[in-house]
C-alpha cells in the first residue's frame, strides 16, 4: 500500500494547497476553507469540519449552496477548536450558523466550545449532527450513531434552504429533518493506510469483508468470507428498510458511495441490485448519487445510504449547487 | 483484491444495467448506451466505444454536449463491429457521425468495418484516434501512441462544437485539434484485477512504481521505489513539456486523473505541484480536471493530462455539458 505524498506530517497542508490551487472558489486560512465569495449578507451560514481523509468529505463540500466554511483536522482527528472558531466567522453572514457535522466525540467537544466562543461575538449558532450509520448503534440508541456518507444529504438540503434566506431555526429543522430520514450502513473489502502510519487501519483476510465498518476502520457487525454483490447488497438493503422512519413518504434517494478503492462499476453492479429491491418495496428512487462522495483514502468497499423525501426535501435536493467535486 | 460481483460473465452487462437503472437520460440496448433523447435531427453525433473497466470512461460520457452514444465490450476487450454499427446508428442525426475512440488495434479494425458497413446506407463518418499517452511511442511515431485519459478533452471539445451545429468536418477537425494539443502520462502503483482472473493483470513490488504504463497494464519507461509525490510530478510535468506542440497559447488545461484507488488527497499533492510548475513554465491552467475520469478499475495511481487550449477550445471546453458522472 504505497502513497503519493512528500511528508506524513505535510499530507493535510499540501492536499489543501492543492485544492485550493485547483478551485478559485475557495479560499483556505490555516486549516480552514471557506468560500471566495464570503457569506450572503443576512443568510444563514452554514460550517462542517473534521478529520481528513474522507475527500470530498468534508472540505470538499464547501460551495454555492452547499457549505460556507470547513474545519479540518489531520486525517482521521477532529479540527482544532481554534479552527472551528474560525470557520464559524468565516461563515456569518449576520444571521446566525448552523453546525453540521458528524456525531464523534471530540468533533462535538470542539464544535460546542467553539460555539460558545463566538457567542460571545453575538453570533448565534445552532448544531445538528449526522448519525446516519444504522451499525454504530441499535435504534434505541439512535442518538449515538456515527455519522457518515449521509450527511452529505443534510449539507445539500440545509445549503438549498439556506439559499432560499430561511431563518436560522428553519434551515437547522431542514438538517435535523434530513439526518432523521437518512441511514446508511458500509461494507469494507480492504483497509486503508493512515499517512506516515507502519501498517494499515485494520486487516481483513484475503476473501474477507466486514459489514458495518465505519469509516475510521470502527468495528462493525460481521465479518465473513466474500459473497455475491447481490447478497451484500440485499443485506444492506434489509437492514436499511429495517429501520423505523417516521416519514410515509415513498420517494427515496440512494446514494452507493465508494470508500475509495471499489471502482464505479461496481458501485453500478450494486446499484442495480439495490434498486431493484427498492422497487419491490415500493419506494420510488429520485436523483441516486453513485460515486465517490465520503471514503477512507482508499480503502475498498462502499456504503449505502436511503434519504427518504418528502416534497420540500425532494426540491431542495435538486436544487442547483456547486463544489469542487459535486455539482447539481 | 476482492472485488464486488456477481459472477465475471455478468460483470458488463450488470454494470450496464446499473447504469442504466441510475441514469434516466440514458438507454441500452445490448452493449450500446446512447442518450435517451437520441440525436439532435442535423447535428454531428458522436461516437466512442472501447473496453470495459474504466469507468467513467467509455459509457459514462454519453450525455448532452458529449457522446451521443458508446458501443462498449468486455474488460479491457474493444466493442464488437455489430455494437460499433449500433452505435453509429444511434448516434446519427443525418448530419454525420464522428468516431472517437482510443488508438488500440481491435478498436480501429472493428469501427473501421462499423464505418464501412453504415456507409452503404449513406451515414458519412470521420474517425479520430486519442493517442495521447506519450510513455507509448516516441513523438516520431505518434500515431503509434495509445489514448488514455486526455481522450475526454476531445469528447467535451468536439461535443461542444457540435452543440454548436458545425458540420462533420468541422467537428473532426475540432476533436482533432484537441487529440494534437493533448499529452498524457501515467504512473502505476499497483495492480487491477481483470473479474474471474485468477491473478492481478501484473505485478509490483511493496514499494515499486512504474512510469508511463498504459491503463490496461501496457509496460511503461521503468520501475523503481517509489519516490515523493513532487519528484514524480516534476518527472510526469518535465516528460509533458519537452513533447512538440504546435500551439503557442499560454493556457492549458490540466488533468490529474485516478486510476482508480488513489484517492483525492493525494491527487490534489500532485496537482498542488504540477500546477506551480506550469505556473514557472509560464503557463496558465484553466478548468483542471482532478478526479476519476479513465481509470483501470482498482488499480493505484494516476495520470496527468495537459490539453493546451486556443481561444476556440477554452470555450468549448467551458460550454455545458452533462453526463452521468461530470457535469460542466
Amino acid at each position: 500500500m504505497k502513497k503519493l505524498m512528500n511528508s506524513a506530517d505535510a499530507f493535510v497542508d499540501e492536499m489543501l494547497d492543492g485544492l485550493v490551487a485547483a478551485c478559485p472558489s475557495l479560499r483556505r486560512s490555516g486549516r480552514v476553507v471557506r468560500t471566495a465569495a464570503g457569506p450572503a449578507p443576512g443568510r444563514v451560514g452554514i460550517v462542517s469540519g473534521g478529520g481528513s481523509g474522507h475527500l470530498p468529505l468534508f472540505t470538499g463540500y464547501v460551495g454555492e449552496g452547499l457549505l460556507d466554511a470547513c474545519a479540518i483536522g489531520d486525517v482521521f482527528a477532529g479540527p482544532s477548536v481554534a479552527s472551528c472558531v474560525e470557520a464559524i466567522r468565516a461563515a456569518d453572514g449576520g444571521a446566525g450558523v448552523l453546525l453540521l457535522y458528524g456525531n464523534y466525540g471530540g468533533d462535538r467537544m470542539n464544535f460546542d466550545l467553539a460555539a460558545e466562543s463566538v457567542e460571545f461575538d453575538g453570533v448565534a449558532t445552532r448544531s445538528v449532527l449526522g448519525a446516519d450509520d444504522i451499525a454504530s448503534a441499535a435504534p434505541a440508541e439512535a442518538h449515538k450513531r456515527r455519522g457518515v456518507a449521509g450527511i452529505v444529504y443534510a449539507y445539500k438540503i440545509a445549503g438549498a434552504k439556506a439559499a432560499t434566506g430561511a431563518d436560522l431555526d428553519a434551515v437547522s429543522a431542514a438538517a435535523a429533518a434530513t439526518v432523521a430520514a437518512t441511514r446508511t450502513i458500509g461494507v469494507a473489502l480492504s483497509p486503508c493506510l493512515i499517512p506516515g502510519a507502519a501498517s494499515p487501519a485494520f486487516e481483513l483476510g484475503d476473501q474477507e469483508i466486514e459489514m458495518g465498518m465505519g469509516i475510521h476502520g470502527e468495528p462493525g457487525i460481521w465479518r465473513a468470507p466474500l459473497t455475491s454483490a447481490d447478497a451484500i447488497a440485499d443485506e444492506m438493503v434489509d437492514r436499511l428498510l429495517a429501520e423505523p422512519v417516521e416519514e410515509s413518504s415513498k420517494r427515496v434517494s440512494v446514494m452507493v458511495n465508494s470508500l475509495g478503492a471499489t471502482p464505479l462499476e461496481e458501485l453500478l453492479i450494486v446499484y442495480r441490485r439495490v434498486s431493484a429491491r427498492l422497487a419491490d418495496a415500493g419506494l420510488t428512487v429520485v436523483m441516486p448519487l453513485i460515486g465517490h462522495f465520503a471514503t477512507s483514502m482508499e480503502m475498498a468497499g462502499l456504503s449505502l445510504s436511503i434519504c427518504r423525501l418528502d416534497g420540500e426535501r425532494e426540491a431542495l435536493l435538486a436544487a442547483p449547487a456547486a463544489c469542487p467535486f459535486w455539482r447539481v
